[in-house]
């Protein structure tokens, strides 16, 4: 199944050579023409945009243009493959922001992995864009990079590995622990009073999952973004993993290149692993994963076990969103008992992507003329998505990416 | 008139909100096309560019990808108008490379005119582009960034303002200076034995052209460039003004920032202006252009006069083209006696525009996997140009910039 997908894929992209093409929306017939889109007509359109800028929105691309920016640091779950062969992954977001949103996205994969150099680039780059998506460029690099294009440029810029990854694990999350809870509660419930029923289960199933022992496995752009969305949304049982195992305060890593956490895991440690307090969970993923609720899994290919699964509490919900191999096939957590499994791919139930995120937040930052990307906005977006899914089932979280109620939903509450 | 198409041309901008479209080349219209095109599919095709880089022209829009890089700081003939007013001109340009090349094109304006930012910026920009094309950057730094980045990028560079202006004056040149002579020729040839009259004449006027009497207006980045490749060409007798009158090599200039000439200047003068050694030709415009055979302007409005025109040469070759307004109207020219008129725009007779050059030098650079552009190109593609007009009158020394036949001549001789 894998590789006739890989081979399909290889002969599309030959076939085609990319992805994406630019077209003229305006006619060019004749000499008439002509004088309009190019000399003479077009210098009136720059002189109007000379004496007064702001009219870039009305007379250029600017306003429905958004460029995706690339290092190839850390592409999918491929790592650092670099400029070239992150290519396809950037056109393939690039379609996808037409495609969803009608957005035109130009794909831009640099030759650099300075921090400086990058943040440059992209300021160089914004008179022609109306916002910036950041794409699979590695921590510790991606949190200073966005959060000083944020500051200075004029045009919202947002890293989508963090994000729209942990937007969209939120909304899967709030879905996936309501269904999970209603199950625990459904015996119980139908003992009471019938019409109390549905108030009281709503409120019980909140304060429980708010309450869930949730581990996050990998401490990269994505996992440190989930952590810090899950607690601005209220969840308080967190614990983060990297490939050491838990993160906390003390910790100290055992090469000789870093012998102490980096600050953005150091920040995170500050504000994770509280439940225990004084004595911070520690131990190796196989340790600390028994008991717990929820794995989300943003790391490698096959880092959870059947027997990890296995160790966690009754009907555990397993995200599994590593890119292309999730860290278990979702047959194999289902036989282990779990009771929701979702990954990032398109070729399983319960897809957990970016791509249902991200087009409708660029919609939504276009349309409102948002001047920056905040936790409010990213939380407005969760719960909308998962309120789109109105009967949520093990096998159904989310909704289809092609439902074209998500991105008119989404955009109206980035704002 | 003129206002007319001002009107007309805003119109259409604010309608449209910009001239370019970027849409998917690849269907995606289900769950398994999105498996291809995006995660995991596409994971493989990074895969193989990774492991061989050259692949990135197979599988990704690299072979059909063109950037339009500009800072603003020299945009038709409205000077440093800065990148946000430039943008119309470059999504025009765009339009124009995909209209009648069928080259995928995105334009940026950047942010800086820092001769080395902009170095940096293009560097960085390489993996997704299979050349590169900068526009309208000012006079000296368009020198140095062309040159640097012809040599340390793997992909062809070519500042258009310089070698499409070059290239297209020297095709309308050909075929202006060809019909003059022929007039001056059909009388003294009709008395000569008529078996040898068409050899004799092709010879007779190809030595007489060359010897023309060339006035290039405008000390720029066309301006210096079409003296240069005229001199490739084989004219000999050329001057170039600036606004302070003929470049000649012990000029000073009078401004107190820049006493002498630029290094730009003084090397053009070194080739240019030699037929009276010893003892340059010196003066204003005004005086120098009297009894010269061809003006050619790269400078601004209305910088030549009826009168100027009156006192060159019988039958003289008039080029005006600055844009959007010429340095004389073509009428006042005719009614001067100008023998041919051309300008840049395409609302009168005789356009000479880079647009009937670049789409065909960049078709051919991309097809033929040129490693760089050079003078040779120039001159094969600006000899090829010419020959499309099989019967050229005063009224049409170029081809329609609509006829087919432009860009398929062009793009064989780009080797």
């Amino acid at each position: 199944m894998k590789n006739t997908i890989y081979k399909k894929s290889l002969a599309l992209h030959k076939k085609y050579r990319g992805k994406i093409e630019i077209i003229s929306k305006v006619p060019i017939k004749n000499k008439n023409d002509l004088a309009l889109v190019y000399t003479p007509g077009v210098a009136q359109v720059s002189i109007e945009i000379n004496k007064n800028p702001k009219l870039v929105y009305n007379y250029t691309n600017k306003s429905n243009m958004v460029g995706i920016i690339s290092d190839g640091s850390a592409v999918l779950g491929l790592g650092n493959i670099g400029p070239y062969a992150a290519i396809p992954v950037m056109e393939g977001k690039a379609i996808l922001l037409k495609k969803f949103a009608k957005i035109d996205t130009f794909p831009i994969c640099i030759n650099t992995q300075n921090t400086q150099e990058i943040i440059n680039f992209v300021k160089n780059l914004e008179p022609v864009f109306g916002a910036i998506m950041l794409e699979d460029i590695s921590a510790p690099r991606c949190f200073e990079i966005e959060k000083i294009l944020q500051k200075e440029l004029p045009i919202p810029v947002m890293h989508d590995d963090q994000h729209g990854a942990a937007t969209v694990v939120l909304a899967g999350l709030i879905n996936a622990l309501k269904l999970r809870a209603k199950i625990k509660h459904t015996i119980s419930i139908s003992k009471k009073v019938k019409e109390n029923a549905s108030s009281l289960q709503v409120s019980v199933i909140n304060n429980e999952s708010k309450a869930a022992n949730i581990i996050i496995n990998g401490a990269g752009a994505a996992g440190i973004a989930i952590a810090k969305l899950l607690l601005a949304y209220g969840f308080k049982n967190l614990i983060i993993c990297d490939s050491q195992g838990a993160i906390y305060l003390e910790r100290n890593n055992l090469s000789e290149e870093s012998p102490s956490l980096t600050p953005h895991k150091k920040e995170i440690a500050r504000m994770t692993n509280q439940k225990n307090i004084p004595g911070n969970i520690q131990g190796k993923l196989v340790d600390i994963i028994k008991n717990t609720d929820v794995f989300i899994g943003v790391s490698g290919p096959k880092l959870l076990t059947k027997e990890m699964v296995q160790s966690m509490a009754k009907n555990p919900i397993i995200f599994a969103l590593a890119n292309p191999e999730p860290e278990i096939m979702p047959e194999i957590a289902k036989r282990a008992g779990a009771f929701i499994v979702a990954t990032g791919r398109s070729d399983f139930p319960n897809q957990i992507n970016n791509s249902l995120v991200f087009p409708g937040l660029f919609r939504g930052a276009l349309d409102n003329k948002i001047k920056q990307f905040n936790q409010k906005i990213f939380i407005r977006v969760a719960e909308t998505l998962a309120k789109i899914v109105k009967n949520p089932t093990p096998n159904k979280i989310l909704p289809d990416p092609f439902d074209p109620k998500i991105v008119e939903a989404i955009k109206k509450v980035v704002r």
